[in-house]
C-alpha cells in the first residue's frame, strides 16, 4: 500500500451527521485484514423482517462476495451485512467460495440468523486469498457491541484508496410517518459502470417489500452510480445493497409492496438524491483528482446515445489530461464524440466549457476568447457540454481529471 | 506545444536506410504551419500510372483531408501526396473543406496532374483552421526539387509528438524482378483502432492494380495498426495510404490485378512485416512510454473475442499504470478480462507476465515467486499472456505503459 494520499481537494465541505435508523445497529473493528492501525471490518445488524435489494458489477469475473450476495438476494431478507476492506476476495477460486461460506457461517452464529440472511462485501486487492478465520470471534464481539450510532465510523471502515468517507442522509414522509434513509459508499479507482461504485450501502426504516426495493434501486442506479466513471475500469466487486428494516411501520408508515405506489414519491426522490450525492462523492474522490468534471450531452438521437457519447468523452485519457492541464481542448472532445460510434454530424456540433461556447456548428466559435476560457478552466468543477443538434436525447456523466497523482497512486498500489 | 520530449527509450536501435523507389520523388520544407525551426510539409511526387489504396479512421467526425482522400481514392490513381504536420485540419467546418480544395489545386498545378490524383494528410492540433495559402509557392518549389532520396527527412517532416521517425523497408521478388516496399508512419498519442495509426504511407514500385492494392492493405491493417493502442483514443485523422508506381514492370515484374495472385506471396509477407514493424514503432513511441507491452489472449471462443479482451486489457489505465510501476498486478488483468463483456470463466483463467505464470485456473499460482516476477517486470518489454481455456481464439495487441510523462505531455499540448 502506497502512503495515504492527502484528502481530495474536491471533498465535500458540508458532511451531514447521520441519524440512527430504527432496526439497524453498527459496529466496526480492526481485524488486520491488510491494513494496520485502522478499522477494516463493518458489521451491520438488522432487525428480523428487514428486506434487501442489490445491484452488482456486470464483470464476467465477479468476486466471491458478489456471487454470494446474488444467491442470498433471492430470499430478499437480511439480518446482517459484513464488509471488509483491504482484500476483495476476488479471483480467489475455490478458496474464495470457501471463504465467503465461512464468513457467512461465523456471521450467522454471531447474529443468530440463517446464513442466507447475511450479506457480504469485500474490497481491496484482487487475487489474494481472504483468510475468513480472521472474522472468528471478531464478528461475535461486534454483534454484541453494535449500536445505533457510528455511521461515520462505518463509512471509514470500508475505505481503501478513498481519501474521505462518503455519507448521505435524508428524512422524508411516508404516509404520515417520518422515514429516514442513510447511505454510505466507498470507491476512488477502478470505477466505471456497470455498476459504477465499488461498494455502497443504503439503509432505511421504511417498510418496503424486497421486490419494490429492488425496483427502486435498479431505477435509481442508472443516472447516479452508473453515470460515474473514474478510469473506465469496471471492478469485479461493485456492490450496491439497500436494506429496509420496516421499523417505521410502528410509527404508522404504510407497508409498501409496489415501487409504483404513489405514496413513495417523496421517498423515491430522496433516495435518488442520496444515490446521486454518493456517486458524485465517488467522482470527487477519484484517484488523484483535482477537478470534478460534468459531461453533458444534448441533442443526441436518444438518451442512450447521449450516454455513450458522454462516457466516451469522460473516459478519454486525452480529454482528462487536458482538463488536468486546465486546457479547454475541445478538439479532443470532438475526437471523443467521433470515436463513440454514435450518430454525430460534425457540422452541427457545438461545445462549451463552463458555459463558454468554444465551438459551434462544426468549427471554432468566432466569439471565443481564449483568456476567458482559460480562467474558467481554473474552476475546480468543469462542465463540458456538447450539443449535437440531432434530436432530444440528453444525458449527464460525472468524472474527474487524469493527473500524475493517478499514475503515482496506481503504479505503486501493491507495494 | 510543450517542450520536445527526449527520444523514447524504446526507440529501435537498428534503423534501416531506405532505398529509392523508382517512380517516387520526395521533398520536404519548413512552411511554418505551426512549428518553428523544423520541416512540416512533405511532398511525394509519383509517376503517372501509380495506383493507390487507403484505410482511414472510423471516427464519425473525420478530418477534412480524410474526407478528401476517401473521395479521391475512388479513382484509384495517385500522382502526389501532400502531408503537413502541426495542424490536422480537423473539425474546421467549411473552412476545412475549402482548405483541402485549395491545397489540392495548388498541388495539382505544382505537379501537373488532376486534383483527383492528389492525396492529402494533415496531423496536429484539431479545430484550428489550416491556412492552405501557406502551400502557395512551397509545393511548386518542392515539386521541382523532389528527388529519389530523403526518406528519413520525409519521415521526420510528418512527426508531431513523435520522439523518433518511423521507417521500414523490404525488397522481395515479384516474378523474377526485385521490388521494393518503403513505409513510414507517425503517431504517438490519440492512438487506437480503427485505424490505429494517425498517418502512415507505404510506397512500392510493384505493378499492382488499385483494387488488389486495396485488398492487401485492408487485410494487412487488421493485425498491425488495428492491433495497436496507446490510449484508446481514436484520431479524427487516421490515414494509411499505399502507392504502387508500377515502375518495376520495366524490370520484368508481372502486372498484378488480384490480391490472391500466388506470385504476390513474398510481397504480401514483406508488406505485413512492414505494417507490423511500423505499428510496433508507434507503440514504442507511445507518449511517455517506458515499456512496450504485448498482450496475448489465447483460448478465447473466437479471434474477435480474443481481440476485444486483449484491447480491454491494453486500454485499462489500471493495468497500464501497474506496468509503469513494474507491478505484475494480475488482479487488474482479471478486472480487464471481466469488463470486456466477452465469454470468460474465472475458474479456467491463467495469466503470465513475461513467461512466468502468476495465476492459474482462477487463482494465484502456488509456484509463483514474487521476486522472480518483479525482476522480469524490469524488462523494457512486458508480455501479458492470458489463457482463457474456452476455445481456440487467439489474438495479440501492442500497447505501452501509462506514465506521469503521458499526463505531462497531454496536459500541456496546446500551451
Amino acid at each position: 500500500m502506497a502512503k495515504p494520499s492527502p484528502i481530495s481537494p474536491l471533498a465535500p465541505t458540508n458532511v451531514p451527521e447521520l441519524p440512527a435508523i430504527a432496526g439497524v445497529r453498527l459496529a466496526t473493528a480492526a481485524a488486520g485484514i491488510r491494513y494496520k492501525g485502522r478499522t477494516d471490518v463493518l458489521l451491520a445488524v438488522m432487525d428480523k423482517g428487514t428486506t434487501a435489494a442489490g445491484v452488482f458489477t456486470k464483470s464476467k469475473c465477479p468476486s466471491a462476495p458478489v456471487e454470494w450476495c446474488r444467491a442470498v438476494l433471492k430470499g430478499g431478507k437480511a439480518q446482517a451485512l459484513v464488509v471488509n476492506s483491504g482484500n476483495a476476495n476476488a479471483f480467489t477460486g475455490k478458496t474464495g467460495k470457501t471463504s465467503t461460506k465461512l464468513t457467512g457461517d461465523i456471521a450467522s452464529k454471531a447474529v443468530g440468523c440463517k446464513p442466507n440472511e447475511i450479506f457480504l462485501a469485500s474490497t481491496g486487492v484482487i487475487g489474494e486469498p481472504l483468510d475468513a478465520t480472521k472474522f472468528n470471534g471478531v464478528l461475535a464481539t461486534l454483534a454484541e457491541s453494535a449500536g445505533p450510532d457510528g455511521w461515520m465510523d462505518a463509512a471509514k471502515a470500508i475505505m481503501t484508496t478513498d481519501t474521505f468517507p462518503k455519507v448521505a442522509t435524508a428524512t422524508v414522509k411516508l404516509g404520515k410517518a417520518k422515514v429516514t434513509i442513510n447511505g454510505m459508499a466507498k470507491g476512488a479507482g477502478m470505477i466505471a459502470p456497470d455498476m459504477a461504485t465499488m461498494l455502497s450501502f443504503i439503509f432505511t426504516d421504511a417498510p418496503i417489500s424486497a421486490p419494490a426495493l429492488q425496483a427502486l434501486l435498479k431505477a435509481g442506479v442508472e443516472d447516479s452510480f452508473n453515470a460515474v466513471t473514474i478510469d473506465g475500469d469496471t471492478s469485479t466487486s461493485d456492490t450496491l445493497l439497500m436494506f429496509a428494516t420496516g421499523a417505521a411501520a410502528a410509527q404508522g408508515a404504510p407497508k409498501i409492496t409496489k415501487a409504483s405506489d404513489i405514496r413513495l414519491k417523496p421517498f423515491v426522490k430522496a433516495l435518488n438524491v442520496i444515490l446521486n450525492d454518493l456517486a458524485e462523492q465517488v467522482a470527487r474522490d477519484g484517484e488523484g483528482a483535482r477537478k470534478l468534471v460534468e459531461v453533458v450531452v444534448e441533442g443526441a438521437t436518444t438518451k442512450a446515445s447521449a450516454r455513450k457519447i458522454a462516457m466516451s468523452i469522460a473516459n478519454s485519457p486525452l480529454v482528462k489530461t487536458a482538463i488536468a492541464g486546465e486546457d479547454a481542448n475541445w478538439g479532443r472532445v470532438v475526437m471523443a464524440v467521433g470515436k463513440a460510434g454514435e450518430p454525430a454530424n460534425r457540422d452541427k456540433l457545438s461545445i462549451s466549457f463552463n458555459g463558454i461556447r468554444v465551438a459551434k456548428l462544426g468549427a471554432r466559435d468566432p466569439s471565443y476568447d481564449e483568456t476567458e476560457v482559460s480562467n474558467a478552466m481554473k474552476n475546480p468543477k468543469v462542465q463540458i457540454k456538447v450539443t449535437l443538434g440531432l434530436g432530444k436525447g440528453r444525458d449527464r456523466v460525472l468524472t474527474c481529471d487524469l493527473t500524475k497523482e493517478y499514475v503515482a497512486i496506481n503504479g505503486d498500489y501493491r507495494s
